[in-house]
């Protein structure tokens, strides 16, 4: 990337779903950062949703809502950060049209992380063709806003990779600059476990805790989290490496040497589990409660809620639609100039 | 079909070429016909037109005034039918996407019209994702304008039936009887065979008459055309089947009787190629001097033809935005009403 380039980011989230921490370390709190110092677009993918969830519409349309309640209520300001929704930018099914030309059906088939998918959610044989298809959407995504940096876990890399074999071979075939490749740019911090463990929080594997999880719902969650199955009595050591309690202690505890203390004191034994989780319950209180407030009180007028998604992607579509022109004058498309 | 339900029909071509004897015969002939009493969208398929001709989009972008030039030279009424160019439809390649999550990635696959093409045009393993799909595109091109009626060959059968079952799957599970099933119309009138006496008249195979041709090629084309190759002396008899002369004189004379005369003659011998070849360029040269007349008066005001083009492509976009935002109602994409 060169020195004075601007630096444009693109993100978004599918709407299948409320956010939760994780979400929010992997991501979200990335977005409010970075909102203050570069162009952030930030984009609810209902069309990229709709790609396994075609049969349960009003589920996506629900989850656009919340998860627009999840980005203010953590800080993603609209006066920063630009929020649109997908399918009110109809210059991208038109880009991945477009394309869908310069990439072979192969090459599709090949993609690493869409096989993996594939294969997680069971399609066999029935995969839709608009699921196949969607890194060539993807593509679209990124380079209607010419972003040069993508916020992406390191699985998706293969789909930024296809992104821009597609700028290159755009730009070749058409003998112009139009497009602009991206960078992925991986979290420093690692995954937040689910709360049973396991390496995701993940809605179907009900392991989450969610952002807009009430003071009772999280006590339930942080009390029943797995911790160290070896550590029975509280007179034993205990691990806390893999430990999700410790964990989300790393992500979230403000006092960095008093959790240094309590992970010594866990590992030569005497600290029970329940005195740990209570430290992590009061942390995650303290850090859901302004977000969960200001959640509340968003949720009460969804229709302002709502507008601020329509201008924002109202904003968003002066720079989808300025790419889609010079794409269509590339391609010998510009009847109307 | 509903006895009282208004017929509308879909029809267009891909801009690759000027147009020819063969689709003259195989569908302007009907078009000029149907616009009398039916509502008639004729479309300028550039975009399909792309998806094997990706890397020379000025060849498209000429074509699509070629072929317009064509439909008002043959008496396409611009007041009468709808003619439109599909990439001043955005609302074409939305629809495209949603039907895509409505279609297995192994349909495609399997689409026999499309598994023909490839072979023909010899993509072996680097066949373009969007040539693909291009059906699923069809589907969108066709419901967009609820076309009842497609006029189309035998060989496109198959993207008929893949248009209507994504008809049936939408309205199936969005519960809402939004997207209308089309009827093939397969057209009476065989099909033209080339000069050279083969199946079809192709640019590729160098055997077309074009609509455009002047006097002296049109001369130079008919004079070198295949006959019966058994046919060596004028005392000879000779086959009128498997002729393209005969088959051209059957499509073009008007003196019917005269022709079965003449038809006689050759067969029992005694009748030379030449004079029937004469009579033939006499005929030609009745028909297509009132559309070379009226093609080259239009030729020379370009821009009022481009105007044509875009004028009926905004009126096209009353019935495909209609269209749309039925289907978005139904996805529950309707953020903007």
């Amino acid at each position: 990337m060169y020195l004075f380039m601007k630096t444009i980011i693109l993100t978004g989230d599918r709407p299948t779903g409320p956010l939760h921490l994780g979400h929010y370390v992997g991501s979200l709190k990335n977005r409010v950062e970075l909102q203050e110092t570069m162009t952030q677009y930030v984009m609810i993918a209902d069309q990229q949703a709709l790609t396994d969830n075609a049969h349960d519409p009003q589920k996506v349309r629900e989850n656009v809502l919340q998860v627009a309640l999840d980005y203010l209520a953590v800080g993603i300001d609209p006066a920063k950060t630009t929020i649109c929704i997908q399918s009110l930018l109809p210059e991208l099914p038109e880009l991945t049209l477009y394309y869908l030309n310069l990439v072979t059906w192969n090459r599709l088939k090949h993609n690493p992380t869409v096989k993996q998918e594939i294969q997680q959610k069971g399609f066999g044989e029935a995969v839709p063709a608009g699921f196949m298809v969607y890194p060539v959407s993807q593509a679209a995504d990124i380079t209607a806003f010419k972003a040069t940096l993508v916020p992406v876990g390191e699985d998706q890399l293969p789909m930024i990779e296809q992104t821009n074999e597609i700028v290159r071979h755009f730009n070749r075939i058409y003998k112009r600059e139009v497009l602009v490749e991206a960078k992925a740019m991986i979290p420093k911090t690692g995954r937040l476990p689910g709360t049973d463990g396991k390496a995701k929080m993940s809605k179907s594997l009900g392991n989450c805790i969610y952002l807009s999880d009430s003071t009772d719902v999280l006590a339930k969650k942080v009390k029943s989290m797995y911790t160290d199955p070896g550590h029975l009595r509280v007179e034993d050591p205990g691990k806390v490496e893999g430990n999700p309690v410790f964990t989300y202690l790393d992500a979230f505890d403000p006092d960095k040497a008093g959790l240094e203390e309590m992970k010594a004191h866990y590992m030569r034994g005497g600290l029970g589990d329940m005195v740990v989780k209570k430290r992590l319950l009061e942390i995650l209180e303290a850090f859901l409660t302004p977000i969960r407030t200001k959640r509340e009180a968003l949720a009460k007028d969804p229709q302002a809620v709502m507008k601020i998604l329509l201008q924002g992607s109202e904003r968003a579509r002066k720079a989808t639609s300025a790419t889609l022109k010079e794409v269509r004058q590339a391609m010998c498309l510009d009847y109307l100039v």
